[in-house]
């Protein structure tokens, strides 16, 4: 199986993602918290890619079951019901609700990625789990990460959770795995900081910025490892279990 | 001193190059031939986006006084006096010429740069003289390290290159050097390479190809490290010493 990571998730446009199964990663915070809500009990996550849209299906699929959910600058959108913090999704808040949301980063990169044959969402919260379903579908050609990054540009925290998913695909698959020159880069970063999530986060671009708006706590908690069994998958516009 | 390193030439679109000094990387093999060919005593390099291009810019300077140099698909271009092989360009070849070139992706990374304040040409072979040359200017508030990458992706051998750089600069500098994302992701590629770059350069999709095309030799040829003492500048469209 080829691994191929695209560091910004402008660089696989030219890729032929129909064919193949994509896995999106935005550890800080779209990707946390969106398998976060799911494993609570959310019944399904539709991503908007901006404020007006997200108002706008919300208000369709009625007020009442839904929630309005995103960030804007790391902050909670003004009139929306929750923000990005995944501490937010709680059984209580999100048991049964249908989630509508829109970031910065990570659902335009999932928005960007839903002509691929699967469309899989990871972070440190669901690595085996990805990594296992992976591996079950070993006659796959070719599977392809995308790290949502920071405005189209590298995030640490995407590349380092894209090496830790890698080295658990490589424990699954040893040297049948091809990783691409980004997947080479993704898993010694991996090998480097995936024990030791935690003390990487903080040191980000993106761990200090949430950390100057009062967000600290939530990145120590995006990187939790394995803290869930679940595998979200984005289908015709709906991310569910 | 900060530094940013950008993984494909696409993304520091956005920055304020007017403002910084920029180094361009094509370790395989743009940025390696332009070192050498003005270590070897070319008179200048004319970087030229296209074939059609570079073709005018020889007529209009003198067909006697150009060479016409570049590859497309890692072959010298049908025609050009010199392919890409920084083994091609001996003293005797480029002693005193103007060198019209076009390569698959140093040549439109280095143009698309040229509105820095400075824009620096990098590779193995003028490492430390880059380093040294960036460090004598400690009062730049910011250097971008740009990676001509392959087709608008990440290369890892220029994102090793880059690191090893980063590497060079902190010796240097110590903790006044401040990295990005990137730049923390290259300091480890290129802590865990750079003293043995010809296995690593041998490992990468370019490196591949390029022995799959009869170039291995030219991969080995430019992992050499510190074989020259050159600081190449564009200005003007024009690289010179």
């Amino acid at each position: 199986m080829k691994l191929a990571v695209f560091f910004s998730p402008d660089e696989p446009a030219s890729a032929d993602l129909a064919r193949r199964t994509v896995v999106i990663i935005d550890v800080l915070r779209a990707t946390s918290t969106i398998v976060e809500a799911l494993a609570h009990g959310a019944r399904a996550i539709l991503p908007a890619e901006n404020i007006e849209e997200a108002v706008k299906v919300a208000k369709n699929v009625g007020r009442d079951a839904a929630l309005l959910c995103g960030e804007r600058g790391g902050l909670r959108i003004d009139g929306f019901d929750l923000g990005n913090s995944p501490a937010e999704y709680t059984p209580e808040a999100v048991g049964g609700k249908l989630l509508v949301m829109t970031t910065t980063n990570g659902t335009s990169a999932l928005l960007a990625t839903s002509h691929a044959k699967r469309s899989l969402v990871a972070s440190f919260f669901n690595l085996e789990a990805v990594a296992a379903d992976l591996a079950s579908r070993e006659e796959e050609d070719e599977v392809v990460v995308v790290c949502a990054g920071r405005e189209g540009r590298f995030a640490l925290e995407d590349a380092v959770c894209a090496g830790a998913l890698a080295l658990r695909l490589r424990n699954h698959l040893g040297r049948r795995l091809e990783p691409n020159d980004a997947a080479s880069a993704a898993l010694m970063l991996g090998a480097r900081y995936s024990r030791s999530p935690a003390r990487l986060l903080r040191r980000t671009e993106a761990g200090k910025q949430l950390a100057s708006i009062g967000h600290a706590a939530d990145v120590a908690f995006c990187a939790e490892v394995d803290r869930h069994k679940v595998v979200p998958e984005l289908r015709e516009r709906q991310i569910t279990l």
